[in-house]
């Protein structure tokens, strides 16, 4: 892809980011309000604000690109004639989102023949939009553009962990976060896929969690590695189709993560 | 007091509220430079913009307000010839601070005879100040200033659960606390005083922490309370001196959690 082309997709994912921010944060106010009154009724966190933002980025990727393939959380696959994919999730981080907390994004990836080249996390609620591909890393928001750029961090021992729910760990999984959490010098719940976002700002050294999905981890890729920093899986491999993923800000630091979820 | 009184008092907390964002901001962003380029060192969340913060505060209430007592997180006590006291926590999530993410706050409460009469959380990040006293509880951001109302959620099933961190409860009460969270609807973690302010707005429906220093429990007092919310201890009664706190957003929410807290 030439730099030029890339960089016109990479203006069009804050296009479609400003199509679903449009949607989203009318919906974040409403949610409350519908949340505040009703008198219960079974817990679906997917609202109807994803759908409809998923649908809005659809329509502009249809009339824009109508060669590029689609692949939404909320609306499955659709296959384009070329060999580019956008892999979309409207709202990351539901339960923020339910709980009118700031930590929701909106992921948006182009894939290039199934590897993500352009990624967008967009956090609405604090006006932060970070957005990564082969030219580097920036975080656009209200201030202006700043060039994003991992903190130094190599040891366990100094790293700011964060995960999005220590509760969601399974068996040896458990097990084996809760050895990194000792080993860590301070660990942050929470934030979904915004932890990402601020590891590629410095705010975060390492992050660790299981059971995500393609949409879930495919804008963090370009994000993480344009800033300087590592993505891969717990056994310091590069495939993170398992769901499982490590972030970290440097290769030292992920090495050491690695080493420390696989002691038995 | 009178309502003049009052209102001049709690525009007075707005003042004290902008003079530690002033020194809180700007710190917050040369934390994160500071992080990003520390080569190891002791963890010390209590940053140097902490102190600064309350001493920005002490001078104001010294030249406004001489007569006033001064009971800060940082400086300690400084008794007052009145009857008014102001209790301050300048940074409250300092390991939200240092991470860079947006859960930190600063929290002022005027103490009446050592009773809460104001309250104010203030969460520079977001822009969001959340203010409480006798005449209510708003919210004051970019975008005006709106009354807060809690959620009228009043079952343990439906209800969004908050508190800082689960590591931080010790035997008996992270068994309670469990009981607590596989009983509520969804948790969310991370947010220190911010998630009792989400409660006033009605995005979070109970908050459950152990631990609190008066300095951190002050300022919540009023808002909840303000918004229509209850606040108390996690036995059921109102004294929070033993640092255990639980909020609902109603009365049958709140006995609710303190039957499960207390279940053997």
């Amino acid at each position: 892809m030439s730099n030029t082309e890339l960089a016109g997709l990479a203006d069009f994912a804050c296009t479609l980011a400003d199509a679903a921010r449009a949607v989203t944060l009318p919906a974040a106010r409403l949610v409350q309000e519908i949340e505040n009154k009703a008198a219960g009724g079974a817990f679906d966190p997917v609202t109807a604000a994803d759908r409809a933002a998923e649908k809005s980025i659809r329509a502009l990727i249809a009339a824009h690109h109508p060669d590029h393939g689609v692949d939404g959380e909320e609306f499955g696959s659709t296959p384009g004639a070329g060999r580019f994919t956008w892999s979309l999730d409207p709202i990351d981080g539901t339960r923020a989102f339910i709980c009118g907390l700031p930590g929701w994004t909106t992921l948006i990836a182009l894939l290039e023949e199934a590897s993500p080249v352009i990624g967008l996390i967009d956090a609405p609620i604090v006006g932060e939009r970070y957005l990564g591909d082969s030219a580097g890393s920036r975080l656009i928001g209200s201030g202006g553009t700043f060039a994003l750029r991992v903190s130094g961090c190599r040891s366990l021992a100094e790293a700011r962990l964060a995960t999005t729910d220590p509760y969601l760990f399974d068996g040896a999984d458990a097990g084996a976060f809760d050895r990194l959490r000792r080993a860590a010098r301070v660990t942050r719940y929470g934030f979904d896929a915004y932890a990402y976002a601020r590891l590629a700002a410095g705010g975060i050294d390492l992050v660790a969690e299981t059971g995500l999905k393609p949409h879930d981890y495919h804008a963090l890729v370009p994000v993480i590695r344009g800033a300087g920093g590592v993505v891969g899986n717990w056994r310091g491999d590069d495939d993170l189709s398992g769901g499982d993923v490590l972030a970290a800000a440097t290769r030292d630091l992920f090495e050491a993560a690695v080493v420390t979820l696989a002691r038995r």
